[in-house]
């Protein structure tokens, strides 16, 4: 190489380092403005392992945010849309949930470096925080949830509802004895989305542990919701045991005759009830896996639907999971293309699977499982229906799973 | 942004442009130079699936190269070793190995894109190529074994063979009455370094269907090999069932007996007898982990000593594995500063975990796994014999965990 074009070289690579050196520290003076709405402080740095707790307006909360020095500004660069991963788990869930994380950050969030929000109705430990933050690439948020959104509320006859959980357990209902479960659906239904740490997303994707994501997600998967105007994700669909929800459709038949307000002309109705809104089907997405908009559940028609349901009690005197509590206002709130089955990245949650059946899109996207477990299109599976009202065309060969 | 500022910028980005596509195009040259001693023909492009087979010198041969188009250069740049990951897997393997792909691509080889070489005593169906190829970041080669060398040798009495598997199947010795199995650890044992395909290769790491790797491995494990002078890598070391090698220390000690020259002073003969050598102790490097150099077996004294063991029968006529034969050379004929413990990458093959007890390693590693799944330091485990012979210093608190 002759001498002048060395120059020329060096001169580029000088250049080029200065421009990204500079790009590099406009987007972290960026990213710096962080903690969201009622999060005061400066944020501890991610080295300074737990330790610095944060205070809160709500003295009950006792939340923490370590951030990722290390994170990088993701495939899209400032496109990003304000989303988090989200996990409800207890400390001596931490190794069945590292192996979620593996799989989430694998799959999907190494490239896009969101944050994960951790939720507890007890403070999380020291193991659980550093942990977690060294496996996640993105922000970590450690919060506490307030002690009255994880207890019976006053209008809860407790006696009643001990009654409830005898006889569940009699009958062999699954979870059907746990108080800790029924806090968990009332949560979950009503509260998650108002968490503090919460407050500064539009956007969530539900993480439990012990999953798996098959496929690479290649894509912004929280800025594909939003382009294309969907409100809530899906992979997984089937009915809901009976004995759980005997009054909540009348509930809920209750509320849309005093409210037709909020259900939307094109509504999904037919995925849900196979008698025009008489009786539920139980169909219900399968809320351990979900990628949704914060902002349905803080609407109007959500929080007073949830407000209805929660008022009438069956969290605790039947036990009222949030899959359907979720599936039924997504189905009646919402109009039906905002509601998108992810046929594309794989999943699993004990006992089922999604893998897609498209042999292509299973290379494509380095799914990582065997397409003979697919549970989409099996008998007992609500997705075909989903299919059906909806008009969607069916992958080729799911004759063949089913 | 004044004007000239902005000039300056965009012939920086302009510079940067040029120099980058020139070095990928550089570097892409050199990759072309790719396939090995035997394989002749201009290999196939990955796109291509299957179908493009190569002529092999050996007409029994079928060998098929799939390049990786995408691959990049890996970390290392042009400082990469010649190594290869290496499965021996039939074609109903298939889903049980998508996940040690996948796991060994997310752990190590997407930063690296190493070649995969498969081997298979029969053809590879092109489900197998295409899944594979497409899971692997790397060049996907598939090879098949010549037939001579997945075979009884006409020296071994195929009757007295025979009567073996019988009386083994009685005693319910694990894979007694196999006949596959014992082909299988012959071909580990004496062939697969020596296949066509894996003769460009000084290095290699063999990876067996449903496997873990459960550390980040953030360096180039195979030029950590060459570079620190090691032959032979394992995780995991406990002792062999006896009923399976009953005569394969007789075997060992007269060939060393008769060939002094190939064992060096500073030998590890230690590590596999406690009394001097006058019986072996059972203890074997876990052999379905192995990242070790070809170049020593090839050597004038393991070809010999294969060859030795191989005519003296003991693959037919007992049991035995590979993993013994492997680990018995590699403590006779190597420098025991040569034989080299991974603590660092951890690691899972049913029944047994290699899992880091060292709390700052797991969390800068990212392992997602258990430290008190770990066998490393628990009664039953070779490991902590080949700390005490190698006065190796264990890590803090390998007490807690025996």
């Amino acid at each position: 190489m002759a001498r002048s074009d060395t120059r020329l070289v060096r001169f580029g690579v000088f250049a080029l380092i200065l421009i990204v050196a500079g790009f590099i520290l406009s987007r972290g003076s960026n990213k710096a403005v962080y903690a969201g709405s009622g999060v005061t402080e400066p944020v501890a740095a991610k080295e300074a392992t737990s330790g610095g707790h944060i205070n809160h307006k709500l003295s009950t909360v006792n939340d923490i945010v370590l951030k990722n020095t290390q994170k990088t500004s993701g495939v899209d660069g400032g496109k990003r849309v304000k989303a988090t991963i989200v996990t409800l788990a207890r400390n001596q869930d931490l190794m069945q949930l590292v192996s979620s994380i593996r799989v989430v950050e694998d799959r999907f969030n190494h490239k896009f470096n969101y944050d994960w929000t951790f939720l507890n109705d007890e403070p999380f430990s020291d193991e659980f925080k550093e942990t977690t933050s060294a496996l996640v690439s993105g922000n970590t948020k450690y919060g506490l949830i307030p002690k009255e959104q994880w207890s019976f509320p006053e209008w809860i006859d407790t006696e009643r509802a001990a009654k409830v959980r005898e006889e569940m357990r009699e009958k062999k209902v699954i979870y059907g004895d746990s108080i800790s479960y029924r806090h968990m659906c009332r949560y979950e239904s009503g509260f998650f989305w108002r968490h503090e740490l919460m407050m500064e997303y539009d956007w969530y994707w539900r993480v439990e542990p012990d999953v798996k994501i098959y496929c690479d997600i290649d894509y912004d998967i929280f800025k594909f919701m939003e382009d294309n105007g969907k409100s809530y994700g899906f992979t997984i669909s089937l009915p809901e045991y009976k004995e759980t929800i005997p009054t909540l459709w009348t509930e809920t038949k209750k509320f849309i005759k005093e409210n037709p307000q909020y259900v939307p002309k094109d509504n999904m109705m037919d995925f849900i009830s196979d008698d025009n809104g008489n009786t539920y089907n139980g169909c219900h997405f399968w809320s351990n896996f979900e990628i949704a908009s914060l902002k349905f559940w803080r609407s109007d028609a959500y929080r007073k639907y949830f407000e209805h349901l929660d008022k009438a009690g069956g969290f605790f005197y039947e036990r009222w999971g949030d899959a359907p509590v979720h599936s039924i206002a997504a189905a009646l709130f919402l109009p039906r293309d905002q509601i998108h089955f992810f046929q594309d990245v794989g999943y699993f949650h004990n006992p089922f699977h999604n893998c897609p059946i498209d042999r292509d899109l299973r290379l494509k996207n380095k799914c990582m499982c065997n397409p003979k477990d697919d549970f989409t299109w099996k008998g007992y599976s609500c997705v075909p229906k989903y299919f059906t009202v909806n008009n969607l065309q069916r992958p080729k060969g799911w004759e063949n799973y089913t």
